[in-house]
């Protein structure tokens, strides 16, 4: 098992069963360690959550943090993805969290790294693996086991980094994962057992939880979706679909709001949204510990 | 009386006094307390001496802050204020101090927040009410009482924050505010008590001290100010007004050299420009104790 | 001898040589003081490697740290650096590490700053003393003594900070210094002693170790460098001519890989890239000590 920290598939079953057991004992604790470790986000694309959240985490654990993003750094100057780990490397920084939008970066970055832990923070189209276990920890405080659960995800299946590390983490987690999607954003090949869904309507009806992912912008340039009255007419979550539903609506934020989900929804009874942002800030925690302090796993998991 | 600081109507006299003496009283203490608290800085607007202000005043009392622009970070995918504020919320900061361009922002993020405190660090026209306490500090401490005190504001009053706030808390303190500025940049109505000034040296003239506004360039262009040498003969404040005088000049800065104000007067014994950021860190120390730490407030206020 | 760190030297030999030896201390050390200081990164022009190294030794050293750079600050606003260095003093920064492309900018910064000291972080075409001290430790870490080294700095002479710094302290630390530029890069005087080479395969030929600058796409558009395949058949770094070569190669990054050094001799044996990285954040870490500590320098250097 890689100390790496790159997919879901990547560091596999019991590691992901661990993290989420540790997120509840961090979110439970009455104190935390101070880890005496720095912490690089080295963001390539821009994000506020994901930056914020790992940074809280990293800063409420002691952690120093130092952050930068495309603008203003050398990345404008052409530095390549192995350039900048090996600097951070030297700097001298214990973990490396990455966004980058290349498919490949954070394994690329894994195979540069000598001493640094790297944790992929959304790759291209790859993996946002510490997402997927947010999703899965806000879905199993719901429905306390994902065993036959029934989870769609509605949108951008196939340029979907969130999809591709949910699909991995719930399918483990036992639930039943379907994907709904314009046809040219679908996947050409979708694994066994994922269920495909014809349109958010039926999705909602279908579904225990809906993952609603967001639309990109450039998607609607690209000609791989008609028009944003068709995407709205068959692909966006709509509050009548939900009347009489007690389906529970997730989303990686930030929303378009009335694009993909309807405005009312994202404060709704139905919503799990602000669940998921806290959430993510005790994974990341976890992540840390896991990384940083594999002494205090037992500690934290025993109390 | 609201937790928040969005304006200075909103807080009151009371709480500005003790903002004012909590400062002073900062700034005299041998040790400072540790806050164990998280600040958000959400500038969605450029800022370096505001920003840096509040940073140094959280760290120094041991505050994790994270700070975001809107350049690199979501708001570039179109993300709401009330998103945003839930967002930082959920992350798990107690105090979100907001920079925005819309005058309704700092009160609608108030509205949103559940248990996170919201400071205004500047929205829009409508107010900036931690410059206010900085310039009202920087005015006791010249001038003891502002008992019957002159103070002009020049520049664009219409649409300047900086002038909501300071005439509030300025009048509220016993002064008398008059404005000057061209006809189209004055707003249409003006409070009971405000003097008008026809034109910079009459202002000079007048007061006993004068608070200086920025003049944005985008006014220029906008065809409100008729051009720039225009301006310039009637607006600015300039070295041979101050012959003999003994005014004393505020700027909330930075300053357009040989603009609004003659270059060499920011540095001259007239100017208070230095002390007025020298001590936005200790009101901005202030606030941060008096939300965070009211049990510390007496303490503070006895010694 | 002035506390500010402008140039190599403005600072003399005494104080070079207590830096480095103060640095190779750090890098033993079992335990670092705390200094509890507040330093202000002023970066005007885009780094990452600088900035991160800066920001790594001072907060390992338990210093609050500020970072801003041009974009998204009031610097678009048109600020100058008097108009920052006086702000940022008034702020209660006790350092301010400066970034800019106006080749006077540390030493003006340095004529305004009344209490706190600057560090020249790289000025136009002046000085990067940082990276001449931190080259000067990684060339002493190889070869015990400069008395007699040759060390040949190859690329664009003429508008070199990172040559001036090195020229001077290798210079002064015993080492015989090349150049090699093509001819409108060369400077118009070169001190006595500076031994000029024709090529980059004679340079390497001449030289123990080589320092190669990065060529900056600006001088490409400028019509100082013919082409980019004149300027690689002449003046890049080529594994051919390393064959059989002992010489020690070092960068001050970002590398242009293919460009001024082909990419595979960045981690090559022969060279030291990674450990200018690494020596980078000791020699700051002995920047901010001598500034702050200096009553801990004899204690670093007596162990």
């Amino acid at each position: 098992m890689q100390r790496h920290l790159v997919g879901i598939s990547q560091i596999g079953a019991v590691r992901c069963h661990r993290l989420i057991a540790l997120a509840r004992a961090i979110r439970q604790a009455s104190a935390l360690p101070r880890l005496d470790k720095s912490v690089a986000l080295a963001f390539f694309e821009p994000s506020t959550r994901t930056r914020l959240s790992f940074e809280a985490a990293a800063t409420r654990l002691g952690c120093r943090v130092a952050a930068f993003s495309s603008a203003g750094s050398s990345i404008e100057k052409g530095e390549t993805v192995a350039d900048t780990i090996r600097t951070l490397e030297a700097i001298g920084f214990d973990a490396i969290v990455l966004r980058h939008r290349a498919s490949d970066a954070a394994e690329h970055a894994a195979s540069i790294a000598k001493h640094a832990t790297i944790v992929n923070a959304g790759d291209g189209c790859h993996e946002h693996p510490t997402q997927a276990l947010l999703d899965a920890l806000t879905l199993l405080d719901e429905f306390g086991s994902l065993e036959g659960k029934r989870i769609a995800i509605i949108g951008d299946i196939r340029h979907s980094r969130v999809y591709r590390s949910d699909a991995a983490l719930l399918g483990m987690l036992g639930a039943i994962v379907g994907v709904c999607a314009p046809p040219l954003l679908m996947p050409s090949h979708l694994p066994d057992g994922i269920v495909q869904l014809p349109d958010a309507a039926s999705a909602i009806e279908w579904a225990d939880a809906a993952i609603v992912l967001r639309l990109q912008r450039e998607r609607m340039d690209s000609g791989l979706v008609p028009s944003l009255s068709d995407y709205r007419r068959r692909y966006a979550v709509r509050r009548e679909y939900l009347v009489g539903s007690r389906v529970r609506l997730l989303h990686p934020g930030p929303v378009n709001p009335d694009i993909e989900l309807d405005a009312v929804l994202v404060e709704s009874e139905h919503s799990l949204i602000q669940r998921q942002v806290s959430n993510g800030v005790f994974i990341r925690m976890a992540v840390m510990i896991d990384i940083f302090a594999t002494e205090l796993v037992e500690h934290f998991l025993s109390h």
